[in-house]
């Protein structure tokens, strides 16, 4: 085609050797990369069945086709494996520097096999490979360990992807950091992680990320230099918790564990709030101008922050604060430093916190459980102990670790209507019953409730109707409250263009027009693209993922809303309806049929694999 | 949305009245133009099992999106209706001024029901429309028709699509002639219009077809007034028929009947030959510059040829050449001349007369059936005595004008065997053997035998494989005997491109991108579209075409290839290979189940209906 090709670095723990495939040019095509990547080899090279904490998961990084060009959005990259929380297919998406770094190392991705018979962290140095001993940083923080391997390979600007103790002890949701700040935060893949004694990934690669077309790169890049601003002010002034008000207005901001969708202490978390008080920065990912993620700073008596690890994001805030009926932007931002320092994802972190803190109101729990804390909706002081405590596996926390589905039914009674999850996952904080294509999204995803790549966009629900809708073919603007098969169109296509975004390594906050988006990865690659062949990759993409969980032993049932989405928040009606479990049913098979897949089952059919030049993985089916 | 709308006309023969729809954006951008319309019109307006002859059939004249722009290839538009010949979805694509210039007297399209109960023309001039007489134009040619017209409308400028005597006769695939020179030849929807009573529609519009963005708009046009010359000179050159010694050499030149594939006349009658002998000039459609149409002169003893009618293009010299064994160009042009003068299709007339050499070959026919002609392959002054009866309705011409496969059927014997065709439309120019994804399309499209919606691109066999098809998914070439998943897949992909020239009104010879067709759009309409709203919308009118076809009781059985294409050719195999009808069946349970048909019925599912947001038409299948 056009000479585009790459690397993929394979490493064997268990034998300690490393391989490097040089895939053709179609697979970097067909695939993509990010989980088009990971999917790929999930499928192709993983046995069915494997335990996600043994030896035999495979963990995979992956970088997207934009992953590393000089372009605002092109920070990110992704890490898969067979996630140890909702034993299907587990991927997190992650912003910040490694991604880039690894590229500019020499490598598309990163399939890890096996595991080290003693910690290890790998050094991948401008295309050098080397496996090194980490026994002395077992056990350490992100930072000791950022520090500690800096020094001795004797460079700052080392690029880490790593783990912290909740990775090592295999907290079911330990996430893997990159830098500190970043995290791949969802479905544990920092427990698959530390299942492998793999302590950390540290890249350095001084080669540019080849552009085919120089020309039509600058032009769209200086287009993003010229308008940034315009578009992304907001989101460079506030951050991503610069949307919660708006949420809150609209009764979806989760509180107290989604028993409702309005907080009364909105204001005291917002992004308005947390530029005014403790933040003390900005920072942003590679090569973006946009610097959207917050830096936080704390010194006082019995609560230090330090600056190092960021601040949170919406996510984290929506997860220790509201969702905990928690209003104290310092406790939420100790929480997210425990959870970056030790590597546990906070969303299900804070989820985990706020299940216990319903089912101790409940008297499911007692203080007895909980080491004496008063787990109470609202308690912050309790809700950063807690968190320390599951990041430690420490007496309740050793339980919540696990992920409250399993929690709950160790817990018993009423704990299971407490768990908030799909697949397992926790909710991410974007309430469902206020907008019911979410809600399809979270029972739908591949990976579990997911805020990623199945985001419902509220915008289609407002006339007129945005130009970036149209574009995918919805013509009418949709109902906040309905799961028609109009509906379920409007969210498949914009589902599958989510998954775009994944497979580029760009992100989704950056205001590339689809066009200009294939226009890029026509100037890096040369290939003469256009959003049709991309949207196919991405269909292409979820396909895999879903013939993945099929194989792993998934079911349609699998694709449920937890209980409590049936009822109506607490504090009565916002916006919101609650989501009729039937009408998820015929959404679901409506979804199934449109995307390919056999209506009652789920399963892709043969010909939907064939049609998207996959039909390698019927086999997997069989 | 963007304001962007028009108007359609409705004519009621039968009432003498006339209304307009002025339909949403919405629809315009759902269903584009063209067979997006006149699929829209025939499902949603027209009762189910009409008599195609009857007054109850729908006439439909469809301009496209770029119809009427001032840029190459938007000259085209359609004319559909049931067919008479197929029982099924009839259109036929033309090209010329009559769409344009319908367009800027202030219609998208016209909707003719009902019966005149006198021969009438619908005069259109500039948003005013007048049912006037037409007895004395009866039984004209169309010159004489264009000429009486455009002298009592005191306005040579008014353009016409019209039928001559073929129309009015009900040839079954009579057809509709704009222009004198431009043709919608195929399905018979002259005989639909001649069944009507409506001799023709004549035109006049001073309104310049609006333009949302004329910066962006000028941008494009430039871009191709600087390149066309680069990338369609052999075309202007040469016209359609400068391939003709490339099919013959590959083995695709429908020989006799497509007894072969190679002619042993063909360089007697291609587009150099013709340029060299009785060329006296080029001409084009609305607005471009290519001018691949063809004008010839002839004036000797035994044989005028009228330039006014223009020339024959390939598929009149393969239907009237080397399919009926002749290689003699003057008499060629001079069926084609015959053709344009009395509106019958070329194709399927140069194939009626195939056929009888044929049948006449094997004894079937005698010079008692023929009035006296030897009716063998290679008589060019038969071929044209019999053109010219069918078209008069006259001995055996009144029979062939039933079309093939009737005519089959009466014949009997062997005769049958003879009738090369698909729901009854005769096979176009393109011996589908030497390549069998066109086989696979002939079959699976909506009109029968066509070569316009449903080409196969050799392309897609040569490495390395051009980059127009590699942005349509397809990494690796595709041998041309073979019609695994992935040729069926390639096959879908491109097909339902084709239809989105059709539904833009773009002639699929102009060079464009697909972006920069999607980019016309934008300009156009203001909408921002890329190519894969614009192929979801050609994917949308092939499946209403279908569901019409299986409306009007075609099924499965109709998608089948003539048993000639089981066999070899008869002088020795020349890059050929027999079609398997098993293998064939095969690949239609592919591909109905890749479109989202059922698999076994090929009738489109709820599901996918209600994904191309068409779930109306769902009503039509029950």
């Amino acid at each position: 085609m056009n000479g585009y090709t790459g690397k993929i670095l394979r490493v064997d723990l268990s034998e300690g050797k490393t391989w490097v495939d040089e895939m053709p040019e179609s697979f970097y095509r067909r695939y993509l990369g990010g989980n088009g990547f990971v999917a790929y080899y999930l499928l192709h090279e993983m046995p069915k069945g494997v335990d996600a904490l043994g030896p035999d998961n495979l963990l995979i990084f992956g970088t997207g086709t934009f992953t590393g060009l000089p372009i605002a959005g092109a920070g990110r990259s992704t890490v898969g494996a067979k996630s140890p929380l909702t034993g299907g297919y587990g991927s997190a998406d992650v912003g910040g520097f490694f991604g880039a770094e690894l590229k500019q190392a020499g490598y598309d991705g990163i399939v890890v096999h096996g595991k080290a018979p003693e910690p290890v962290y790998l050094w991948i140095n401008d295309g050098e490979v080397e496996i090194r001993d980490a026994s002395h940083l077992w056990g350490k923080s992100t930072l000791e360990t950022q520090e500690t391997i800096q020094e001795e390979l004797d460079d700052k600007r080392v690029r880490l992807a790593m783990i912290g103790p909740a990775g090592e002890k295999l907290v079911r949701y330990a996430c893997v950091i990159n830098d500190l700040r970043h995290a791949a935060g969802r479905t544990g893949t920092g427990a698959v992680m530390g299942s492998k004694n793999l302590k950390a990934v540290a890249a350095r690669g001084k080669a540019r990320v080849p552009v085919a077309d120089q020309e039509k790169f600058r032009e769209l890049s200086r287009w993003m230099v010229e308008n940034w601003k315009d578009q992304h002010w907001g989101m460079h002034d506030l951050g991503t918790p610069g949307g919660l008000m708006g949420l809150n207005a609209m009764g979806a901001l989760p509180t107290r564990n989604f028993q409702d969708g309005q907080f009364e202490g909105a204001e005291k978390i917002t992004g308005s709030t947390l530029r005014d008080t403790i933040m003390t920065g900005r920072e942003g990912c590679y090569a973006c101008p946009v610097r959207c993620k917050r830096v936080v700073e704390v010194h006082e008596e019995g609560m230090d922050i330090d600056p190092i690890y960021g601040g949170p994001e919406y996510e984290t805030i929506g997860s220790f604060g509201s969702n905990c009926g928690v209003d104290d932007l310092k406790a939420i931002s100790k929480a997210h430093e425990i959870c970056n320092a030790t590597s546990m994802d906070t969303i299900s972190a804070g989820m985990a916190v706020s299940f216990a803190m319903e089912c101790f109101e409940n008297g499911l729990l007692t203080t007895e459980d909980t080491g004496g804390l008063e787990l109470r909706f609202g308690n912050a002081e309790a809700m950063v102990a807690l968190t320390q405590m599951i990041a430690d596996r420490e007496g309740l926390g050793d339980l919540l670790a696990e992920g409250t589905d399993i929690a709950a039914a160790k817990i018993g009674g009423s704990a299971s209507e407490y768990s908030i999850t799909v697949k397992g996952q926790p909710f991410p904080m974007h309430e469902c019953r206020t907008r019911h294509g979410q809600g399809l999204g979270y029972a739908l995803s591949p990976t579990g409730a997911d805020h990623m790549h199945n985001f419902w966009d509220d915008g289609m629900a407002n006339e007129p109707l945005g130009e970036t809708f149209q574009e995918l073919g919805v013509y009418e603007a949709l109902p906040r409250h309905d799961l028609s098969p109009g509906k379920v169109r409007a969210y498949m296509y914009g589902s599958n263009w989510q998954w775009v975004h994944n497979h580029l390594g760009n992100c989704m906050f950056i205001s590339w027009s689809r066009d200009q988006m294939a226009n890029i990865v026509s100037a890096m690659t040369g290939w003469k693209t256009n959003v049709w062949e991309l949207m196919r990759a991405g269909e292409r993409g979820v396909t895999m993922m879903r013939a993945f969980n099929m194989r792993e032993g998934l079911t349609r049932d699998d694709d449920r809303l937890p209980l409590r989405m049936q009822s109506h928040f607490v504090s009565g009606s916002v916006n919101e309806e609650p989501i009729d479990p039937e009408v998820l049913e015929e959404a679901k098979e409506t979804f199934y049929a449109m995307m390919g897949w056999d209506p009652e089952t789920g399963v892709p059919t043969e010909a939907k694999l064939q049609e998207l030049d996959i039909a390698w993985v019927a086999d997997q089916l069989k």
